[in-house]
């Protein structure tokens, strides 16, 4: 049998269950689906937030699911909207194969009520998702960072149809509707990495699950569109990779039996900004620590990069502190003044102080275009603090805090959680939504846990 | 004064008034609102269009916008999606820098209501809306059949930064928020070819509309994004063509005073199908005309064409009805059996009859991979009918009826719409339609239109 990549991927999303998934990859889905609630949580107290709050609110909607930290319910596409531009604002939602539960979970939460989801039917459906995204970012990943260095962003590429299949998933479609799905999804695919550094981000995940929510509802009443979406000589990876660059031969490979979520697995993030810095803070972090550096005694903090990290975290001094998000000076400037990085050190007021452009002065960024363009060499970035004593310090990090090969212990978890979560909820409901959330796949209904984490 | 591409659009798209366009102009914009609002109630007929009007409905929202042909009163975004769906779905609506007017007009009717628009203000909208679809792809023309080759759609990709631009004009955004909205609107461009010949297509109007009316609340509300969205170095256009390949300078010239609306202009389609048809359609029609030629007495149809046309109406003696819209056989076929194609040529029932299998057994179509690869041969479709009895006949249509240098009389115009629109209005809300229609600009209100096209 000769089967396309789109009705693969639509038998698997259409066909899996809690059940069919290996007890590993739940607990790694469980511990993704915590971290983006508790980002989308934090999210709702920013600036941004508040304005897709005020445009969901506005718009109005039947009330079929709730927004994050909310009293708000809405119409199935208006909240996952809302949730996926919540979930993304901040760069603190997980980072790895591009940001994907940020698309997902979103889109899975939307038809989760309506449609009598159990705590393990919404783990599993987003396990699926994460499985298509992986999937369809692994055909086409040699050329993805030419995609990303033209402007797109894999985010929503992919996310659009691994939303898709996660709601599609929640709702039952049959293997035929979720072809439509997954194809009609692929074809709201976009975003441009112009709106980095920017609220403009976080839009994209928002668009990303409320295209998969809107081709689900299409493809539910048996709308009729390509079942060879992705695939297809005129469908999404001829479209943004062009014939021959792809490869789909991965999407079968031990689909159903070998879950992404566990390999290559994804990164929790540490510090609420653009995934490329984070090598770099923590080295600095690490030097600081091992060596009880203070702020007055350093000459000057250098990092070293290949030029193609820069595309990405490319701004440089910002003077908007949400812009320091996606810079490498800034990150580095902030850690190096106060030993953190969190949610307040992206404010403009901290952004202009005068302590923060003095941080900025002594961070210098030496790039190395001689450098082999290879995925290691273009995320490496090893820092280096010489003291005003003359000493000089030097430390490469390979692995992050917080990524599968390094992993946040569960209280540095739920310690993020905590930090994010508690801008909106309070004592006893803070921590019965961690109870629900760590105890997702034994709810009789997911709407346990959407009553957590809304108000 | 060295400004970006969409710092020139943003500032045009902010500051037109109506009173700022030649009359021909705001005369030309006024025929393609009147047609797609045709086309528009059309589709509520229609299947998919139902499918389309439920979903509109089961997600509700506040009573901000109306949709075509109904009583639904929804948000503006809903609204927009389905309007945009609504008038793109039968391949029926204004066809040649692709298909602005059902991305556009559904975008600014969205907001027109809630900002006191009157008829002139929507028209000056929809007419810059069109002028902001044409520059954009202007900008990257001669790369356009590559993109389209590989699958992506150009209504949706320049659709939704012109949707933006009539909707951001609607409700007045200064020019940075402009540029903000029509930044981020390009940020949601996406659209595939693959979707040609199914219900899918005319979805990619809708995300287009539904994505200028999000973008523009979000910009009202001062939302942060890139101010480059459309000529960044990671934007718009590096992301699709990639640097090198388009060329920004058409944006600027003769902006504000030259209309694309009135030139190049825009076809309005005799017939309800993929604009690659038109010309073939109209030469068979004139030879069964100018000859009295009758089905019995055929014994061939023969259309030879540039292989390039084959990659948009590819389908071969399809057995879906709506497949036939993108098939040149088959509409073919349906011309030379009933010297008409109209919308209800395109019905399962019609395409699976005896007689129009044996129409289709008598339509070849001959390619000519030795003509020159320009767009004129790329579109050039010449027909040649044999008699039973040996006779020959040839025609070849440069300019099809419905098109700027050969355009529908007002009477052909209003009997389109007739046929399309009284399939829900009837009687004197037909004729009432009519006249909001032809008078636009001189309503105090857009709402007095709106009533006419709703229930």
């Amino acid at each position: 049998m000769n089967m396309g990549a789109t009705t693969i991927l639509s038998e698997f999303a259409s066909g899996t269950r809690a059940a069919d998934i290996s007890a590993e990859a739940i607990a790694a889905t469980k511990r993704h689906i915590l971290d983006c609630a508790g980002v989308g949580l934090a999210a709702t107290a920013e600036p941004a937030g508040r304005i897709v709050l005020d445009i969901t609110r506005e718009q109005g909607g039947a009330p079929q699911a709730r927004v994050f930290g909310s009293s708000l319910r809405t119409s199935a596409i208006s909240a996952a909207w809302a949730n996926g531009s919540l979930s993304h604002l901040l760069d603190y939602d997980d980072t790895g194969f591009s940001h994907p539960t940020a698309c997902i979970l979103p889109a899975a939460l939307a038809l989760a009520e309506e449609a009598g989801a159990t705590g393990a039917d919404l783990t599993a459906a987003v396990c699926v998702g994460l499985e298509v995204f992986e999937r369809m970012s692994l055909s086409g990943r040699q050329h993805e960072p030419e995609l990303r260095r033209r402007g797109f962003h894999p985010t929503s590429l992919y996310g659009c149809s691994a939303a898709a299949a996660a709601a599609g998933n929640i709702v039952r479609l049959n293997p035929g509707q979720m072809a439509v799905a997954i194809g009609l999804a692929a074809a709201n695919a976009g975003g441009l990495t112009q709106h980095f550094g920017t609220w403009g981000k976080g839009i994209h995940a928002g668009n990303a699950a409320r295209a998969g929510v809107t081709s689900v509802l299409l493809a539910r009443k048996d709308y009729f569109a390509d079942p060879d979406g992705i695939d297809g000589e005129y469908g999404f990876f001829s479209a943004f990779h062009g014939t021959g660059n792809y490869n789909l031969g991965k999407v079968a490979d031990g689909l159903g039996t070998h879950w992404s979520i566990v390999d290559p697995g994804l990164t929790i993030k540490r510090y609420p900004c653009c995934g490329g810095n984070l090598r770099a803070l923590d080295a600095a972090r690490g030097l600081l620590e091992e060596h009880g550096i203070r702020f007055d005694d350093v000459a000057r903090l250098e990092v070293d990069v290949h030029p193609d990290l820069l595309c990405t975290v490319r701004f440089h001094k910002p003077t908007q502190g949400f812009r320091g998000k996606f810079s490498l000076d800034y990150v580095l400037a902030a850690m190096l003044l106060d030993g953190r990085v969190d949610l307040d050190s992206f404010s403009d007021e901290y952004c202009n102080s005068s302590r923060m452009r003095a941080s900025l002065d002594k961070v210098q960024i030496n790039t190395h275009p001689e450098w082999p363009d290879d995925a290691v060499s273009r995320r490496k970035s090893p820092v280096t603090i010489t003291m005003k004593d003359g000493r000089k310090f030097t430390k490469t990090v390979e692995k992050v805090r917080g990524s599968p090969g390094n992993p946040m212990t569960r209280d540095e978890l739920l310690g993020k959680y905590r930090g994010c979560a508690s801008r909106v909820l309070k004592g006893e409901r803070l921590e019965r939504s961690i109870v629900a959330l760590e105890n997702l796949e034994k709810l009789a209904t997911a709407k346990e846990l959407i009553d957590t984490l809304t108000i």
